[in-house]
């Protein structure tokens, strides 16, 4: 949603003759993104274009400058975007603006009786936030390039503009070093980007007006140092990058550490141009530490109180070679120390608060808490959570000022190439929102109603996020027709935040296959979340909306029918049998719902027998079964409450 | 389906251990063979493989010898696969027949209730025609490399062995040349493939095991060629590409066209290495030639009777030329000519008929005819067809020999990169098991039930032959939810043979969008041959069968009740509007078959009035509407008449 939109008289047809001309600023990232555009729009509308010669052309584009070699934090993203009933016109300050504006362009494109058009309207946008981000995390899975590449396109389609490549951890080094080649020598499955590889991705996202700022996470989450390089660890011995089951940690004490990281970083700040670099610092585990009776002298000789402090020293020396290689460190909360220069950037994880204090010590700071799209919570949720909230709202304007947005994280213990794209979309389009657009705009329906037509747009893009469940649940059924598997994937959600990770289970085997139901499903269920408006709608009416009640009958006759067809199947695939019950249950409370709706319409009271009856079934269908929960069972719920007289 | 199958006992789990070894005869295409075996393994599966190091290999490979360079005609495929419950083994004379077992292979990992598995077998296989082709027409409608590539995989799959690249026709020239560069400069778009794209082409299709025959069709179709080489032509004038409206053939009598062939093929024969070269042939449409006094006196001087004489002239000189560059010459039925020597293939679109005569002259033949994807037919009509009957059922054994096989052709007129895949897939599996299974495999409801399970596997190649539908209606209906349009969309097909060609519309414009229901929905529907089938089962049961009733009830009430909930939608949209129609008759079809069965269930025979209003209701719905028919009419009609006491 853009910062200024007048709505205007008419729309602009879209048709065969569509076509473009640009004067002004001009770069080679430019031209790229308009004949991007143009293949974009082809696409989303299915016409291929042939404009007259010497025509007129129907979308005139003006920038005044080109763009940064590199791009900045901060640089100028503002664009107006003027459409009338007979043509359309996109100035920006820089070619960059420019990029954004098509991005609204193309989303302003709609199918309409006479065809397809834009509606007239006259926008002024720029973005309330410079930094708009998303985390992905390449090391638990590896990600290959090309997977890279396309959610690149979403991002740059909603407007975000920095990629945090989350690219060592525990499981898995992914980045070529030439100075240190056992880094993913031994330090990965062999599945790592080369420089060459990385280079050329810098430049596509580059192209699409989008930083990419490395992250190496350092002291913690560095196992995968280790197998190379041990006597980096803070412990004895040699690392396997399989099954040792440790928690290793960098030593801060020996000067071979620092010279280690100097070269390093020598070697990726070259190969990485942006401004930034992120190099982790969170969630550092002291154990190793505590165990070594030389940090331990180091700590007492040196005056510090603990592992804390042992950290902060750690992260100023780090924060000097990061310096002296031209580059702003960022971490997370926990680097956070009045000993760091006030130059780095906070990144925080855990909340309005740590980003508050930090912004009042001067520190600059970024807000990923609230934006994990791991969690599986729905886009609702996300876009609730502002940067500026909570304790952040009583900033004065200066201190607010050093917040410079957000980022999503995409955390990648649960995802493979074949469904990480629709673990971020199109949820990640809500955050991208709150990221880009006013303060005030908050309204969930009409976010949603934005939310489903990018999504669609996205496919065209090339994302997967839709086909993927389609490919996945044909896996897992092993036939053509999977119309009850799927009338039940779509009222089913993954389980919520990290209980999917059960503790029972021991640690997560990174080699397992993802292909069960929760890795095929959408984290957000639009099935169930509609409804849940449904029911809403004909409570509401008291129980007298006949259109509601009719779609409302129409879900649950679905549902109580679904597993009769379903159960031959589930039974016959290894994959599936874990969703006996799920069905099971979705049938049940589909069959309670329509018995309420029947006491309702005959303006009955249920008798207590049976209410208690269906409670049981419904309380039975709450619990995940599988790692799924049913999600349509509330409304059930109110519905045979309501028909039992239990009014809401 | 296999030459040999021998069932044996127990299954082959597919598990994380699965692993490969390969011994024997070596190329560098079986080793990219066995990678992508193992990468499509894994696709199919969902499992990332994690062979022990040092365990016995799960598949076992052995090839006698590699294969040739350049893939001839009738190199052997034969492989042998034994799968038991511990182990599998594959054997072929050739790398060739390994990558033609390796297909089996896939084809036989299904998922099972302990997890997926290959049942235990002995399969003794190899083709029944070495020549096992599928033609597809980029002039009409360009298509990319990419595109290309992945219909070439699936292929590969279906273990087809030759692409027939139709290359140039009236609509575009679509390969570069650098002795005559107007011919895509001039006799193009802009859209046409480099050399050396051509060459990267090739070697992708050899590694696949699949020759490449280029086809340049002359001296009719020609048209494009030429803006650029007006002099070819036998009218006077300029030409452009676009517009002038006329047919224009390749002039036969100058020697100045023989010396520009001349050039031509000799770059042509080096940039394509395979043994065949095509020339086309067909429908010479003589107008050109009757208008000009010059080739009437060439006619009238050399004692030719007419201008079939002139074409076999024609024919005989261009035969010498290819035969000077080793090249074997192939055309289309209408090459046929005693003059021409036997080297000659004879490509049949006309039928088993001209194949026969052929033969018997001691030509060998190569069969098109009946399959044409074009044609909107289903797979069961396609397979039905069989290069030996007909007249060639009556061929002794020696002139049955000179039928090589036969080629599906994909004709571009109406389609795009987006919707080429669904037009060719899955039903041209069922044409590649013509081809490569014995004569006598001939059940289709077996053959349905490989075709829509390699269906599935040809989604996880990376053929968008469904997943473009659900893309393209998502356009169609500019919505998220597109339940009830999937509803109507899958009881459509569209109308068969040329009939969407209808003369009254004028010529085709080849540049118009591609984008409405009939480009989107699959040439076959699924939907409307089970429920054709149901009904079949319930009728010859008496209408006694209650579980086929249930069903037959489930997808009327759907149809029924659809119109309701997409009207609105219908409305909404320039793409949707003209099937308005379409959707009310299936709606009053639905309501129809409901009624019909209350009647049969009740034991009463429908009143006469009834009967006859409902039969209206049914002819009304027969006709094309938006050039779609609706495939569940006539057993809706049979419901009806037997429910008035009409029984079949």
């Amino acid at each position: 949603m853009p910062a200024g939109v007048q709505v205007g008289t008419g729309q602009l047809p879209i048709n065969q003759l569509f076509s473009v001309a640009v004067t002004g600023g001009r770069d080679a990232s430019l031209d790229g993104a308009v004949q991007r555009f143009v293949t974009q729009l082809s696409r989303q509308t299915g016409i291929p274009f042939r404009p007259k010669p010497g025509a007129v052309p129907t979308l005139q584009i003006h920038a005044d400058h080109s763009r940064q070699a590199i791009q900045k934090l901060g640089e100028d993203e503002s664009y107006e975007l003027n459409v009338t009933d007979s043509g359309a016109k996109l100035t920006a300050p820089t070619s960059l603006g420019v990029m954004r504006g098509l991005q609204t362009f193309l989303q302003l494109v709609q199918i309409t009786p006479p065809g397809f058009a834009a509606p007239a309207v006259t926008i002024k946008d720029q973005p309330r936030f410079p930094w708009r981000g998303m985390l992905i995390d390449v090391s638990r899975h590896f990600i290959p390039i090309d997977v890279l590449k396309r959610n690149i396109d979403g991002m740059a389609a909603v407007k975000m503009n920095v990629l945090h490549w989350h690219l060592s951890d525990d499981q898995g080094f992914r980045v070529e070093s030439k100075v240190f080649p056992k880094l993913t020598g031994m330090g990965s499955d062999g599945m790592f980007y080369t420089q060459e590889e990385i280079r050329e991705f810098i430049a596509y996202a580059h192209d699409r007006g989008i930083r990419v700022m490395p992250e190496f996470d350092i002291p913690g989450h560095t196992h995968s140092w280790y197998p190379g390089y041990p006597e980096l660890a803070s412990g004895p011995g040699t690392y396997t990058l399989d099954g040792d089951g440790l928690d290793p940690i960098m030593n801060p004490i020996e000067e071979s550490t620092y010279k280690f990281l100097e070269r390093f970083i020598a070697e990726m700040a070259k190969l990485f141009p942006d401004a930034y670099f992120h190099i982790g610092g969170d969630e550092v585990d002291g154990k190793q530490w505590d165990a070594n009776p030389k940090i331990q002298a180091f700590i007492h000789a040196h005056g510090m109180k603990n592992n804390q402090d042992l950290q902060a020293y750690f992260n100023q020396r780090l924060q000097k070679i990061v310096a002296r290689n031209h580059k702003i460190m960022v971490g997370w909360d926990e680097i956070l120390h009045p000993d760091l220069p006030k130059t780095i950037v906070v990144h925080s994880w855990r909340g309005q608060k740590s980003l508050a204090e930090a912004s009042k010590q001067g520190y600059s700071g970024l807000l990923s808490f609230g934006y994990y799209l791991d969690l599986m919570w729905p886009a609702a949720r996300h876009y609730a959570v502002d940067p500026m909230s909570g304790d952040a709202a009583n900033l004065t304007p200066e201190e607010q000022r050093l917040i410079l947005g957000g980022e999503s994280c995409q955390w990648a213990e649960w995802v493979t190439p074949e469904n990480i794209d629709s673990h971020i979309w199109p949820r990640n389009a809500a955050i991208a929102e709150r990221l880009w657009s006013p303060q005030n705009v908050t309204d969930v329906a009409s976010m949603y109603a934005r939310m489903n037509a990018v999504s669609l747009d996205l496919e065209f893009l090339g994302l997967t996020h839709r086909s993927a469940r389609q490919h996945m649940l044909h896996r897992m059924a092993g036939t053509a027709d999977i119309t009850a598997l799927r009338n039940l994937a779509d009222v089913v959600e993954p389980v919520k935040d990290y209980n999917r990770w059960d503790d029972a289970k021991g640690p997560i085997d990174f080699h397992a296959p993802l292909t069960r139901m929760i890795d095929a499903v959408y984290p957000e269920s639009d099935t169930a979340r509609h409804f849940g408006d449904l029911v809403q709608t004909f409570v509401q009416s008291g129980y007298k909306d006949q259109a509601a009640e009719a779609q409302i009958r129409m879900w649950l006759s679905t549902w109580r029918d679904n597993d009769a067809g379903l159960q031959p199947l589930l039974a016959q695939t290894s994959l599936l049998q874990e969703d006996v019950p799920l069905s099971q249950n979705l049938s049940a409370v589909g069959a309670a719902g329509l018995q309420a709706l029947d006491y309702l319409d005959k303006g009955q009271t249920a008798p207590e027998t049976w209410k208690t009856q269906q409670l049981a079934a419904v309380e039975q269908a709450k619990p995940r079964q599988a790692d799924l929960l049913l999600m349509v069972v509330a409304p059930v719920q109110q519905l045979v409450e309501a028909s039992a007289g239990q009014h809401n």
